[in-house]
C-alpha cells in the first residue's frame, strides 16, 4: 500500500457528513498512526447542493457513484448509502473486483449478502469492513474476531435496536402509550420520520443478530427465516405490569448454538431488573456474549447516531491503513459452512401471557384448563379486576413449555365469548 | 512469518499451566484462523515436578529460562512469571532483542518498564502484546487501540482489581469484616493466600490505570507517584453507611486528562447506586471509557482467573499470527513524550468524612467549624448516636472541596481530647 491513500466516500446523509468532517479533521493523527497520508479524492451523493452540517468540497463530487471508481485511483470506499441491494450492491461489488477496500455501516446489506461480498474481498485480497453495522460505536465484531478470537462463543445477546430501546425506556418512565412516545422519537431524531418500520419491527436488530452469528460461530450467515417480532404489540400495561412483576420489556436479540444448531430471534423480553440488560436504558446498545474460558463479556456503548458509527468507520479504516489485510469473517470463506437451524418446535421457554376478559365465574378456570390440557403450567398467576366495566386481566407467567403448544392453546382459548381481545404472549429472557 | 511457528513458554502457575492446556487443545483452531502452524519447543518453570492440573512435556523442559532464546529457534515466548524486575525482566529485553515476539500478563512489568521494552520491540521489528495486563479477559487495550482508534478519550475509569472488588461486595453482602472476608477470598483463591498486599493497597489497579493511561492519551507511562490508596482500612460501618445514603463503596480507578495535564488515581469511592459501577460486584471488572466521538464506552468482563486471562493472552497470540506487527502502545516511540502531571493540590472534591465523638454538647459545633474556617462547606450530615457508650458518629459529605484543606483540617480536629479516632475519609466518585 502507498503512502498516500485515496479515499472515496458514497452516501452524504447523517453519517456520511460527519465522516467526512471527521476524516478531514484528524488526518494528522491518523498519519501519526499509520503512516499514511489519505486524501478523499471523490465523493457522491443523491444532491449536491443540499443544505449540510459540514461544507462538502464540490470539486470532487460525482453524481454517479460508480464513476468514482471507474475514473479515480481509489483505495478505500465507505459506502453509506444503506440499501441492502441496488446501487449499495452494485458500488461494493465492483469495488471490490477493483481491489478497492470497502467500508460500510450497512448492516441490511451485509446481512442479505455479506457472505457473497465477503468471497469477492477474499479472492481479490482487500478488506471489507463493517464495525459500524452492529451496535455502532461498540467494537463488537473487532472483539469477536481479535480480541476473543480462540475463545468458543456459545451465545450472544443483547439490545441492538436503539430505537426501540429508547421508545420502551420512555414508555416505562413518562407513562405514555407506545403512539405518543414514537411520536415524540421521531422529533428527537431517534427514529425515522418518515418510515420507522424497519426499528421497530425487529428487522434492523435481527440483521445484526445474522452478522453477530456469523463472526461468532464461524459460520456462514443464516438464510433461513428467524423469529422476528417487534414492539409495535406492547402496550403500556404490559409494561406496568412487567414493572409490578420485578421486570423490565426489552426488545431483545439472541443468538445461541443449541447442540449445534443455530437459534437466532428478536422479540421482546419480560427481563427480571436484576439483570444487567434490564437497566440499558434509552439509546444505549448492549452486547453480551458468553464463551468459554471467556467467561461472560459485556460491552455497552452508543448504538448509532453520526458520532459512534464515524467511530466504528474509523477504526476500519485504521485497520486498512495499518496494513491488516483480513478475512470479512474471521476466517477463509472455505472453512465457512452454512450452519443447521434449529427446530423453534422444541424450544422450551417461560410466556407472560396477559387475558382480558368478562369478569364471570368460570372463565379463570376455563383458561387455566386449556393450559393444562396442553401441559403448560402456571407458576404465577394474577387477576386485576376491572369492576367499572366488570372485566378483569388474567396475567400468568408459565414454567417453561413449548411455545408451539401455547400457541395453539392460545387461539382455542380466544374463540370463547368471555375472552375479548387476543392475548398477549411476551417471552421470558 | 514462516508456517511453522515456535513457541515458549515461560512460567507454569495457575495461568502458565491453563494457557499451556489452551495452545494445545486449540492448535486446529489457530491453523484454520490463522494459517499457522503452533509448536510449544520450549517451557520452563521453577519446578519441572510440582503436582500440576494438565500434564507437560517434560522432554522440552528447560531449568533456566534464558537458555530456551538461547539454544532454540522461537518465535512467540509467553512470559508469565510475573516479576516486575529481576529474570522477568532479562527474558523479555533479551527475547524481544533476538527478535522474538514476546506476549506477557504481567501488569507490574509493563507499568515499570512498559516503554523501554516497548522500544527495544519497536526497534527489532517485533511485537509485544500484553492485552492480559489489564481487566483479565475484556480486551481493553485492543479496543483502546484498535476499535476506538481515532476517538479522542478524556477519560478512563473503572472496576479493575477483583480481589478488592469481591472483598467490598463480600462484606456489603455478608454484613462481616474486612478481615473475616479477607479469610474467606483467599480460601475460594480470590486473594493471595500468602502475600495479597498488591491487590489490597491499590497497587495492582494503579499499574493498570497507567498502561490504560499511556495507550488512551498516547503517551508515555507516568513515572511520578500518584495518589493510590487500598481497601484495608474499608470498615464495614462506612459500607453500611453508604447503603443508607443509597451508595456503595467501590476501589477505583481513575485517569483523566484535566487541562491537559495527566491526573492518575486509585483510591475508595462512594458511588451512588444509580451509576453503572456501583452495581459491579464480586471478581467482576469493568472500564468505562469517555471519548470523542464514541460517547461513553463500557467494557464488563472477569478480570482475573486463569480462563479469561489465557483468553486474552490467546488473543495476543493470534494477532501476532495474523501478522500484525504493531506498535506495542498504538503510536510510535518517537511521537510519545513524557506525560505532564496534574498538580493534585488543586484538585476538587466531594468527601465522606466520618468522626467517631464523644457524644458532648459543643463538638458537632466544633468539627462544622473547623470545616467551615477552610472554607469546606457541608451538603449532608448525620449524627448516629451510640447511647451505651455515650459515643456518637457524625458523617458529613462535604461540598466539592480541596482536598489538601480537608486533610489538614482533620489532623488538627484529631486533636481534640472529644474525637475518639482518626476521621475517615472517603472520596464521592
Amino acid at each position: 500500500m502507498n503512502k498516500n491513500i485515496n479515499i472515496a466516500l458514497v452516501g452524504l446523509g447523517q453519517i456520511g457528513i460527519y465522516l467526512y468532517d471527521q476524516i478531514q479533521k484528524k488526518r494528522k493523527d491518523i498519519e501519526i498512526k499509520t503512516g499514511k497520508k489519505i486524501n478523499i479524492i471523490g465523493i457522491s451523493a443523491k444532491n449536491i447542493n443540499k443544505k449540510r452540517r459540514f461544507k462538502i468540497d464540490k470539486k470532487i463530487f460525482f453524481k454517479n457513484p460508480l464513476d468514482i471508481i471507474k475514473k479515480k485511483n481509489i483505495d478505500v470506499l465507505f459506502e453509506i448509502i444503506g440499501q441492502s441491494d441496488g446501487i449499495s450492491k452494485k458500488l461494493v461489488e465492483e469495488a471490490l473486483s477493483k481491489k478497492i477496500n470497502v467500508i460500510t455501516p450497512n448492516k441490511a446489506l451485509i446481512a442479505k449478502h455479506g457472505d457473497y461480498l465477503g468471497s469477492i474481498a477474499e479472492k481479490n485480497k482487500v478488506n471489507l469492513e463493517f464495525e459500524a453495522a452492529v451496535a455502532g460505536g461498540i467494537p463488537v465484531l473487532r472483539t469477536i474476531k481479535e480480541g476473543l478470537a480462540t475463545n468458543k462463543i456459545q451465545k450472544v445477546y443483547g439490545i441492538l435496536n436503539g430505537t426501540s430501546n429508547y421508545i420502551l425506556s420512555e414508555m416505562m418512565s413518562s407513562k405514555k402509550s407506545f403512539k405518543d412516545v414514537l411520536i415524540k422519537a421521531q422529533k428527537l431524531g431517534y427514529a425515522e420520520p418518515g418510515n420507522p418500520k424497519l426499528d421497530l419491527n425487529g428487522y434492523d436488530a435481527l440483521s445484526k443478530i445474522k452478522i453477530l452469528s456469523s463472526l461468532s460461530f464461524n459460520k456462514k450467515i443464516s438464510k433461513k427465516n428467524s423469529l422476528m417480532e417487534g414492539i409495535e404489540k406492547i402496550e403500556l400495561k404490559d409494561i406496568e405490569i412487567a414493572n409490578q412483576l420485578n421486570c423490565r420489556i426489552k426488545l431483545v436479540g439472541i443468538s445461541e448454538l443449541i447442540n449445534g444448531y443455530l437459534f437466532e430471534r428478536v422479540h421482546p423480553c419480560l427481563i427480571n431488573k436484576d439483570n444487567y440488560i434490564a437497566n440499558v436504558n434509552g439509546v444505549m446498545n448492549a452486547v453480551i456474549i458468553e464463551g468459554n474460558p471467556i467467561g461472560e463479556s459485556i460491552l455497552q456503548g452508543e448504538g448509532a447516531g453520526p458520532g459512534p458509527t464515524s467511530s466504528a468507520l474509523m477504526s476500519d479504516l485504521l485497520s486498512i491503513l495499518r496494513g491488516n489485510v483480513k478475512y470479512p469473517f474471521g476466517i477463509s470463506r472455505l472453512k465457512r459452512s452454512n450452519p443447521k437451524i434449529y427446530n423453534y418446535d422444541k424450544y422450551l421457554n417461560s410466556l407472560y401471557l396477559r387475558f382480558e376478559v368478562r369478569d364471570k365465574p368460570g372463565v379463570l378456570a376455563f383458561i387455566t384448563k386449556k393450559l393444562a390440557n396442553k401441559n403448560i403450567s402456571v407458576e404465577r398467576l394474577i387477576q386485576k379486576p376491572n369492576y367499572k366495566n366488570k372485566t378483569a386481566s388474567i396475567i400468568i407467567i408459565t414454567h417453561e413449555s413449548k411455545e408451539k403448544d401455547a400457541k395453539i392453546c392460545l387461539k382455542n382459548i380466544t374463540k370463547n365469548k368471555n375472552i375479548l381481545k387476543s392475548p398477549v404472549l411476551i417471552r421470558l429472557l
